[in-house]
């Protein structure tokens, strides 16, 4: 790997690859070459970045070539498809889609959990789920300590893990609604604002599971490398625009306190305590919306378990940032 | 009592008062005699009502003398003060503030439940939390059938639980939104729309927890007979303007499967089975306002318990109906 090394965004357009460009900048991630790629649609359009003109060039099979760090949000399919590709041509790729994420050749990275998973990798690395990712930087901590045997969680989750469109058009019904128009439904189908419903993932008919709770309970495991953690999920979808929100109950393996709970979530990465049982100020989402830090608030022993065996806690982070861009470019800093 | 009754209702100007005049009509309440009654505020105002025009009157310790049945829903101080003066006056108070709910000689119904604990009043009944009546119309036909263990609940509370004039702030804030305005916060002292928030109730600085979460463990505890039944709740507003959703996970002391269960609900009183898991249609708010019925959905049997001894439900009630006046409607039917 060249040092600054090559990096190529493939998804440049998106949400999350514009966030890419912010947190290259913000964090100053060193690079000797950076490469803009999307689809043919975007390609040929230029846009300013750190005092030089850049061209958006069409991803191909031969964009990768001298390529060091490759981050792909641009799709599953783009990422089946050219992932591999990229590999081979020399990059480490580091994917945001759900394409790799279980393959047992690819670590999946949380870097606050097992950043040291990324020294496994055979060419990609994979960024887990959103939900995934801000669950896993709070539980991981009391994991640590006490050991976690269950995790019951419901989320709160913003419309942005849907994509740009998604966030568009939540936007035009409040803007619909206001002015007493129809409400443009396009995407989901549905009126989002003044209303909440289960995430808009596929359901197994079999299992009545969709595929978001699945990554959770499947991705949590691999990340934390323990098949023995239970966990129960329900993944909803809230007319918030950039952060979800997670309602945790843990049943603990070894008792633990709240105060002991809160100080080891205090001296933990990634982490943020907002809880102010005064002031009524815990973890919300518009608090959360572009920050790096998961908010940790509502730390209480849970009444309904035996006394220090079970915990509450009630969680946001910003699904674009620390739920996808920030989780791959920690995973690049890793690299270096 | 006399047949058909004199029936007043204390803050009949409200949302769940305005209720009440909706239910009396839709479920042609019998009654003889209304005494409209209200603060001083609103005393001498007029209005039609069945092809009569009513004049409220200012609720004061005489406005009782020859009431059969007395509808409270004017906040819990008005009554603390004037429940016992009615009762004493001879009318059968139902009261829907949280004054009388956890008194050993005040019953605490909701009629899917517990329709018989009605017979035990002496003078007062209490209308349960709105939070705890949609819960427990959902969860006692499980809890009827194997047992409930344990249940862990996340809430996603509407404007409306706060009052007529919360459900105005979260309109206005839309609207200010669409047009580019300051952001009006006078009651939640917050953005609420594109957020959400900790249950604004008071916290108890030394457990953690919230008055709205005590009531739901302590009133489902009253309500089911069952003081063993373990409750874990995180109580959360989302911006919805009136009806109440609830993430649901239960540990059953006999195994039901999901299908068992699903059965069970469709054939309990008061449910909708919403549960589409190809077409993913399950409970949403504005679906569940203005129905009397709690709608229920996401009935899985839940991968993180034992097989047959967890069961996911997601539900979703109107706060203002079944989570208050439909509430109270049915005990008043109860007592005829």
């Amino acid at each position: 790997m060249k040092n600054p090394p090559v990096v190529a965004i493939a998804g440049v357009t998106g949400a999350v690859g514009q966030e890419f460009l912010r947190l290259i900048e913000q964090r100053k991630f060193p690079f000797s070459e950076l490469r803009m790629l999307a689809s043919a649609r975007s390609a040929g359009k230029t846009f300013d970045y750190l005092g030089k003109t850049y061209t958006i060039e069409e991803l191909t099979a031969d964009s990768f070539d001298g390529v060091d760090i490759a981050l792909f949000s641009a799709g599953g399919a783009i990422s089946k498809e050219f992932g591999p590709i990229a590999a081979k041509a020399g990059a480490v790729v580091i994917d945001n889609s759900s394409a790799f994420r279980m393959d047992p050749d690819t670590p999946l990275v949380v870097p606050e959990v097992n950043a040291e998973a990324v020294r496994r990798h055979k060419g990609i690395i994979a960024n887990p789920n959103c939900s995934t990712i801000i669950m896993n930087v709070a539980v991981w901590p009391i994991h640590q300590a006490v050991g976690v045997e269950r995790v019951v969680v419901s989320t709160y989750q913003a419309a942005s893990g849907a994509g740009a469109a998604a966030m568009d058009e939540l936007e035009q019904q409040a803007r619909d609604w206001a002015a007493g128009d129809a409400i443009t439904q396009d995407i989901f189908g549905r009126q989002y604002i003044w209303n909440l419903f289960s995430h808009n993932s596929d359901i197994d008919p079999l299992t009545g599971y969709n595929t978001e709770e699945t990554k959770m309970i499947k991705e949590t495991a691999k990340i934390f490398g323990d098949d023995d953690l239970r966990v129960s999920v329900t993944c909803v979808r809230v007319p918030v625009l950039r952060a979800h929100c997670e309602s945790i109950n843990l049943t603990l393996k070894k008792p633990l306190d709240e105060n002991a709970a809160r100080e080891l979530l205090a001296a933990a990465p990634g982490i943020r305590i907002v809880d102010d049982r005064v002031g009524n100020r815990h973890p919300e989402p518009l608090a959360a919306s572009h920050e790096d830090d998961v908010l940790v608030g509502r730390i209480r022993s849970d009444a309904g378990q035996a006394p220090g065996m079970g915990l509450e806690i009630f969680v946001a982070g910003d699904q674009i940032r620390k739920g996808a861009a920030l989780n791959a470019i920690q995973i690049a800093e890793l690299l270096l």
